[in-house]
């Protein structure tokens, strides 16, 4: 019998040489990247039947696959939470645990409650984010996650004044173009997606003021939308920059640098190492 | 009797432990929040009366909370200004008791003036600023205050030079495509309205140029877009890099920290404090 | 009679306490944003025969007000470039002058050839350039115009690439479109102007791909876009920067800080300076 | 007879001096440009005939002299690559080898293969970019480069979680509008063009939600698109950046520039150079 601290290291990232951990590992991103494939597809019509049978049982299996790999890992809890006193708890409450679960679930639920929340079955896209957690990429991603975590809080305030301003230029555009075409602007709710299209520049179209204020107001919220483009370019900016003199520091300062796997250059003549 | 000083306490956004004063914070943040929704559920046609009713009843309230609000503010203000010889004036022309004013006075109006300035209630959401004043994201809200503050003059001349693009590219646009659109292309002012849709590239397909002069003169004004957007970008990413240096600078000099509220400077003179 | 110095001196900004030079100084100003406003007004139909008369009696004067300033900058011209040999042509050739004569030009241009060239009249807003000359703003416009001219080398090298990846763009989508909408894809050149709406995501919506392939590259073009924003953005913010780092180096090599007007913070309790 | 090493120097970029060197280099640029044109000629409709045959030899000699540079550099490979065991399969693997390759092979195929693939004369623009290696712009473009090439990592994660989003947003789309609009969402592969119009912010116009869920899903990708714009600028500042801090380091310190190209880097254990 396999013991449940090799089956805990299998489920985690493959440490070089351990063979089986990594072949998991791509087996169950294929795994993930076919049900994309299948969700895709799903999405055409006329679809020949024999095509429709297989993504079926692609489904079952696949949907057996995740259930058991989510069993092991909750089984395996205790050796991912050593210090903690509730591993099993704190596991499924853990945010790729929750991610999981909603893959796998909304197969379930119509055996359980009896109806086909078909539209559940698009949460099995998340599974697509567990990629980010490949070797590959993986340094890139925690550089860009650590500036957006340290610049956390002015990202969430220009967030917030992006929403208020959407809700002020609603109100107001909704007073100014309301009489003159009360069938695109019936409310201040509707008038946000307006507001949407053009603090964002995207402006499709269906939807602009023909009145003299209301194209002025309108200019005046798409001039607005640049410097809404510019203030989180300059928050992520300085937020990069903050990471790299960060580094540099360390590096003055005699601390080891944060090693990028592989890092050592080796001279193609003698075979020494060079910085 | 409540002392004045205790009301300013009250009224002052509330220390930790000071129950009476947090209450009221969150009392007048909840006001306002449902003042907000309030205007925006009015905005939908159709509403049942008795909703109308509930609507208007709770304007009489909130209109009498803000006043009480506005009159101790007023009456508290040489707390607030202790070093000023009109603390009365310098409170009332305010910025943000400018707004508390517009957010009531339009309520006042139609008994005083005796007619219905009904656009004028929109006004309310400026209300909606003070929510920025809160403990929470109010650090994040300095540091991006202060930054376009650094950066006021780079900004006002982009802002100045996009307004000189804009109306430089309407006026040659004008006479371009004039006698081949003039629906669309009446005069320069109207022609704005094409100009801003391109430079801010929202582009929302009513107006665009159908000669082959006016189409290059569109690419042109529409590349020039993307170095607008870059202009202030820039200009920001600098004011946050030269707010961190700041403040690294700051760190290691080992005085004390200047942006952190709460923190006074003093006059190295005479000891006194400088705002 | 007033010598030829003084006159040099009037025309030139007038610094603190020179009324005449300042006083002409704004009256021309004046005389410019004024000439704005009636090119503006001339583009409206249906002007009363009383305001079409004012204007062009307005033109008179302004174009009279605009020859004498010219020729007087012209006679003044040693005074402007002493060290020149020829401060005649080069005052001549100059970026404002050739700016000031198109200003003028159009104007004459019936009377010597014969023919009304309308078109040039628009070159009179190119006057409005002037307006960046003036006091105010004069510090930012100066920091930004020196950082565009440090980073000249890389905007001219994104530009150019810009051009490259439209005239790739255009001639693949040419190959790929043609055939399903000629009318909108008729050929290379007019591929363009898809291009450059996709590549800038101005998007108006009157020319889009509606093949497979081409929905491909117009999004992959969209997407390429999106780095054609971020590349001049970070080029002008390292320019910034840049132009930030060198002030300070400057600072601390005890070179005496590039000054801005009014620097000198003062106590307002003991009179004396603070840093 | 020419000896094959002076052939070798012409056809490189020409030394100040070598005029025959010059000469080619400026010789084939023009012939470029000329093919570059006659491809946008091709592209009109109603072309008079004699036009055609004159563009038609213009591609028989331009197709000529593309073939015997491209032999003549094939021949001096050794030059080239004097270290390399495979001089010539180095060579012809190489990138502008095989653009140059690309650009000659769709003249000859018809005669091979014996059909016409029209559309392979597109790949002959690529030999634009050879212009990029010319002597004014290197430096910039090098620059540029080299900023690409260090924040590679981050740029493509930036890609990548861009296209996770799209198909994540086009998903969740296709189930909210296929029932509404299903002949503009009638999979999630023709989604993915309103999520690319979208989250670029180019928005055509042609396609964009009509339900409720459909809007705020639409808006949301929108703003996500302003931060997708803000990541890769922040991502490219840092870049260029780093680049100015690394050059006045090596400034500082004395070290000799590392960049400049010709500065050959040498292993300190052997003595002798490394790429």
């Amino acid at each position: 019998m396999i013991r449940r601290k090799r089956i805990f290291e299998i489920l985690e990232r493959g440490m070089p040489g351990d063979t089986a951990s990594i072949v998991v590992d791509y087996g169950i991103i294929i795994v993930i990247v076919f049900n994309i494939a299948a969700v895709i597809i799903s999405s055409f019509n006329d679809l020949p039947d024999l095509l429709k049978q297989g993504l079926t049982i692609f489904e079952y299996i696949s949907i057996a696959i995740f259930t058991v790999e989510y069993g092991l890992r909750v089984l395996t809890a205790p050796y991912k939470y050593p210090d903690s006193r509730f591993p099993y708890l704190r596991y499924i409450t853990s945010f790729m645990a929750v991610i999981d679960l909603c893959a796998i679930l909304p197969f379930y639920l119509p055996f359980i409650v009896g109806v086909d929340l078909r539209i559940l079955r698009i949460l099995r896209l998340f599974r697509l984010l567990r990629i980010l957690k490949l070797n590959r990429y993986n340094n890139a991603v925690e550089v860009i996650a650590q500036v957006f975590k340290g610049e956390k809080e002015k990202i969430l305030t220009t967030v917030f004044m992006t929403g208020l301003m959407l809700l002020l230029a609603s109100s107001v555009m909704y007073y100014i173009e309301n009489t003159a075409q009360p069938d695109k602007f019936p409310n201040i709710i509707a008038t946000l997606w307006w507001a949407v299209a053009t603090l964002t520049t995207v402006g499709y179209g269906d939807v602009y003021p023909i009145t003299n204020i209301g194209k002025v107001l309108s200019g005046v919220i798409a001039i607005l939308g640049i410097g809404l483009v510019a203030l989180p370019a300059g928050i992520i900016s300085s937020g990069f920059i903050k990471a790299i003199s960060k580094e540099e520091q360390a590096a003055k300062e005699g601390t080891p640098k944060e090693s990028s796997p592989g890092t050592k250059r080796v001279c193609p003549h003698c075979g020494k190492e060079i910085e």
